[in-house]
């Protein structure tokens, strides 16, 4: 390995571990989910949390859920605070399965299915992305869309 | 189509777009709920929600269940928060199903069973109505009755 | 004292013993409240509990405080839970006072400014009243109205 | 007064009368609200309401205080829910004074100091506005720019 090589890999894993997901990234990620929800006839809540799980960003278009306000923020909590996406969590809280109970733990905070996704740099969760407001296929495909556009904005 | 055919149309249009409950509309509605519960020989409390789920009226009938007063205000929050009846909700919840887990979501404000029903004014909800204090079956029954009071009343 | 002056006082106790707030009851103070809100101008919640501080209606105005829901119901518990009127407990709570400090202690279901009435026949509370959506001073003078109405209504 | 007038003066009331506030329309008050902190070297959590205070957007600066979140909320939910500003609120919320308790009668989301301010169309209230970040000085007065943002923005 050359001395550029490992420059490289250096400066990689320097900006991995000294990421901070930023308000304005936030709002990057939200807009681009709503395009694509206003594409699919959808009206989302969008809600963006940091590493520490505390939000950044919440955002209702219009006639969304009003439910969807706690779903989306819950979501983006879970994923951060059980570094796993809400559909990972799904098979594993159900009754019999091996977490079973969680969803009952956090004071109403953990949520269970698809709609949550961490966004990551590298290995690292950076923070986690909630979205509610369409069937549980569309708002997992949505969350999912929004971590992807996240690693386009993080330059990964 | 002729002139009076569209003002016609267009009237009915912005009844359905301006239409607000009000707190007389929804003592009618719980009035004749709660004449049919006497009907039926059940105690019931019922509660009607405006178009932003904030409460508009509870009443709870003597010897309702003490529970039923925090059932019923959460089926109406329910119905319109997620746009859907409770019943339809049901089977959405259950272990196993899409959107298992709604129900730890929302500071237990979400109801998973049949008594609630969206008030509606053309393809617009215009409020929730909860019944509680039967079996599901009847407060499925007397809530589906109450929205269609409600038809009647609103002129649909 | 004549037998029939006996009898008759026997009769009062008994009914005041036996009386129980009814939900038509409850409606009709709450439509005398409304109806001298509406000569004042004011936009209310009305709220009436039982005796056992357990909410039997709850009306909203329209246009009424959002703000006012919880007020009013809280009013009407905290009449009965500490049987007296908020406008009373109002100089007990304030700091320095001897009971400084009990609106704190119910999950912030107390509340201590005017505008809840006890609901007596004779000396026994049967239920409270609570009124918010104007100012302190005609929420006072609200639930007070309110309380006399329904004296009227119970043969006081 | 000639037609045209009168059509204008129809005009604008119809405008306010329908007037509602978007996602969109947040979202700029926001970033006009957030400017004006970075130029104050205040780092602040904005939040915006709509006309039944359910929240419509959150946007958390960075290194802003986490307890800004709850803040910021609780300020756009307060200014709806009693009409008023949270500076105008203040004295009337101070031990002794008329409303004092009122920030404990809501589940802990009434605040009693600056930086929550209604945004106005005409007369209406169609949304409220919160900032947290700053003293309550900076609050204030951040919250009483974003609204005037808002007048700007709806063309009042």
């Amino acid at each position: 390995m050359n001395d550029d090589n490992v420059r490289k890999i250096a400066e990689t894993v320097a900006r991995q571990m000294t990421y901070r997901l930023t308000l304005d990234t936030a709002k990057k990620i939200a807009a681009d989910v709503e395009s694509k929800a206003v594409q699919m006839g959808l009206k989302v809540v969008v809600a963006v949390c940091d590493a520490a799980a505390r939000p950044v960003l919440v955002e209702c278009m219009e006639d969304s859920y009003i439910a969807s306000y706690d779903v989306a923020l819950n979501k983006a909590f879970t994923v951060v605070s059980l570094k796993m996406s809400t559909a990972e969590l799904k098979p594993l809280s159900q009754p019999g399965a091996s977490l079973y109970g969680i969803q009952f733990t956090n004071g109403g905070k953990i949520v269970i299915f698809g709609g949550g996704d961490p966004l990551k740099v590298g290995d690292r969760i950076v923070g986690g992305l909630g979205v509610s407001g369409g069937s549980e296929y569309e708002d997992t495909f949505l969350s999912a869309y929004g971590a992807e556009c996240f690693k386009r904005l993080a330059g990964e």
